[in-house]
């Protein structure tokens, strides 16, 4: 099966940023055969078109813009029930968020918020998802139907969760979805500590050494919490950062997210080990836990990409609003409208991201040989015109509802803004009932 | 003619706040003549349904957020084509938008883009906008056919601009302009000076006294930029407002778009004249100017409203993105997530920044007797469930393209997210060919 992607403006994000102002990407079973200029291939089409070959489809871009899928290196697909609930609320965690998760949430629900989250993903253009979350089976079961790639990641916590009494029970549920993906194409398993302070050390470095064996990314919260940076300050004397370090498990696997709150040195111990940041500059600033430190991560060449974090925190899982934001966080705090240029956030959403979770040499970039996970963004929208640079197009002026074609793996999950193998009125129709059987059904919901 | 907008999630934004989780909208002629609950309603619709009354139609807004069409505090509609060129430039006004203003912007260009513009405008839920750029005459006309409501403010600099050879000359416009639109029930003129260093006071003064004697706003950039900072400073030893108040023109019909430096000392001046401000939020960040201090502005009781800017600078312009940039900055910079709840932000978008164009009488909430300016936002697209607080919703999950109706004046001029009365394709078609005629055609547009 091979289908023909033609005049598009094609942003490869290889490593010479090669673009093509009209051009093409073939698409030979799941992965990218081919990327050029029109020029390259206009005789080919007349050829395939008039011979009518069976087994070649041509996929018209329209002038839209043809990019790697984006990559969302943090989320937890598990709580779209929570999206909006007390969203300005002081202490929301311990007002809404943990109550209601002991209360409401079983496998059940988490399944159907995942497959719900994974509809808004996809036709977002996030081909790449890192989640972490509870009942992370059925997450990852739902992201093997519905054709997306992603991690799945069982968290743990030091006290009992809603899906597991002991931090070891949770291990052992981490490490069986590890096992059961292993040879999985597009989906693995990990472990993923909720964060610094949730769990203890030893468990810290039990979750390590079994990620570690079966060489899955080490995700967890970092660096993000009052609580948490005064915590390891008074029992341990040291930064978040410092404290993964003494314990040996800051290393080329680990996948910081947030890390907000880091010292120049913790930077340098960041980049010494090779680990990694999911940067999700919409959820911290709603929540005004400040703008992390990235202009100097990226200075001292860490690999940053981009994480919309829950939607509870961050409400929406699209990576073009985490790019404006990003882009506008990060000029404005450094005082510079240069810095931070359109084609790094591009950067940051596809292949950086790509490397964050260290799948770069799978997906990230539009070039012969990786999986075709890419997106068409179409230009005809009003938002859309003109585009001078397609890079600029994207961070300042796209919105997640400008994507038009989705592949994963080289199967179109999305075409013309719909999703091709889901009923989507259905997902929420049935996340709808779900949660109307639980506490979330007496919270006023609205719709 | 009657419209009864049915099943609404509607937000009056009045005085009390009002928000009926299941209510109605009746609009008659230009105006709202009717806003409750379904309960009060139920019986009539039943009435008007069986006996197929002509002259009343029912809207079924199915669970949609009802909510007052937004309003656009400060924009250059002519702008379009400068949309992306340069946008990550250093000195990217002298560079790029005052050489190709002088060298290809002309009568039909602007008129083109704002044609263009106000589709994106209306598509977006923005009912009202307030302009200023040059051959205000075409805007207005536009503004006018295309049904939105709008202030067209002629733009008067101390050079040579591309439709005047001098300020008195762009004056003598402006003030033919205002005349011209002296009793039209949805289009005003004034003059906009462009600024506070690229006029001088005499014209400064000039045009606030013919502005004052036709009772319209005074809007120009203030306290927007370095070297506006420092000239003033040195030249007059005052800040931008300080200079406006000593030459007698800060008053209630001020509005100044940006003023993002300013003392405690400026912002008391301008509470005690009662003048107003146009946030642009997205375009000053993204410019890396700083965060205007609205916090102190609204303690102060200024009337403060969302704008866009141009698409030069902001890019897009609807007022979701204004939104939630403004959320998220100011939260993160006050450190205070429940600062700048979504309540205010909604406010800001609607009926402050009505208030801040002396607009309050007429449009900004939903109250029997203002102009039916509203829009309903659809809740079944993937970002937007559940819907806890419909504000929250606004802000924090919806976007541009979850407007699905819009009327302004009573008139339906968006249905199921088309334009009624225009054509989207030709008006992108003509500005694009226009373009090209122009040195716009030459700077690389790849659409």
């Amino acid at each position: 099966m091979k289908t023909v992607i033609t005049n598009g403006i094609i942003v490869t994000m290889n490593r010479d940023m090669d673009m093509y102002p009209e051009g093409y990407v073939i698409v030979e079973d799941n992965r990218i055969s081919e990327v050029g200029p029109m020029a390259a291939l206009a005789h080919r089409v007349t050829e395939w078109e008039s011979s009518r070959q069976e087994g070649i489809s041509i996929m018209d871009a329209g002038h839209g813009i043809v990019m790697p899928g984006m990559v969302n290196t943090h989320c937890h697909m598990g709580m779209i029930p929570f999206r909006g609930l007390g969203d300005d609320c002081k202490d929301r965690l311990r007002v809404f968020l943990l109550p209601m998760e002991s209360r409401a949430m079983d496998r059940e629900l988490a399944g159907l918020s995942s497959r719900y989250a994974i509809c808004e993903l996809l036709l977002s253009g996030v081909t790449t998802v890192m989640d972490m979350y509870y009942f992370e089976d059925a997450v990852a079961e739902v992201m093997d139907q519905m054709g997306i790639r992603g991690i799945a990641g069982e968290t743990v916590m030091e006290e009992a969760s809603c899906d597991a009494g002991t931090p070891r029970e949770a291990i052992a549920l981490g490490e069986e979805l590890i096992k059961r993906y292993r040879n999985h194409p597009r989906i693995q398993g990990c472990i993923a500590p909720h964060g610094t302070t949730t769990c203890s050390s030893s468990t810290l470095q039990a979750i390590h050494q079994v990620n570690d064996r079966y060489g899955v990314p080490f995700t967890l919260h970092v660096a993000e919490m009052d609580y948490e940076m005064s915590y390891l300050k008074e029992q341990y004397g040291c930064t978040p950062i410092e404290y993964l370090d003494r314990l040996g498990i800051l290393d080329s696997h680990t996948l910081s997210a947030h890390s907000i709150r880091l010292t120049e040195q913790d930077i340098s111990l960041m980049a010494k080990s090779g680990s990694s940041v999911a940067h999700c500059i919409g959820s911290n600033t709603k929540a005004a836990k400040g703008v992390a430190p990235v202009s100097s991560m990226l200075e001292q060449g860490l690999a940053v990409g981009l994480g919309t974090d829950g939607p509870a925190s961050g409400n929406t899982l699209d990576i073009f609003t985490q790019m404006r934001f990003c882009a506008n966080f990060h000029k404005n705090e450094t005082g510079n409208r240069s810095a931070f240029p359109a084609k790094d956030i591009v950067s940051m959403a596809t292949i950086w991201g790509a490397g964050a979770l260290g799948l770069d040499h799978v997906t990230g970039s539009l070039e012969p040989g990786k999986e075709a996970d890419l997106v068409v963004v179409e230009t005809d929208s009003p938002n859309m015109f003109p585009v001078y640079d397609p890079y600029s197009a994207l961070v300042y002026s796209a919105r997640a509802d400008n994507v038009r074609d989705v592949f994963v793996a080289g199967r179109c999950l999305v075409k013309d803004r719909q999703l091709v193998y889901q009923d989507f009125r259905q997902i929420r129709e049935d996340l709808r009932q779900k949660m109307n059987q639980t506490a979330f059904g007496k919270m006023g919901n609205l719709v």
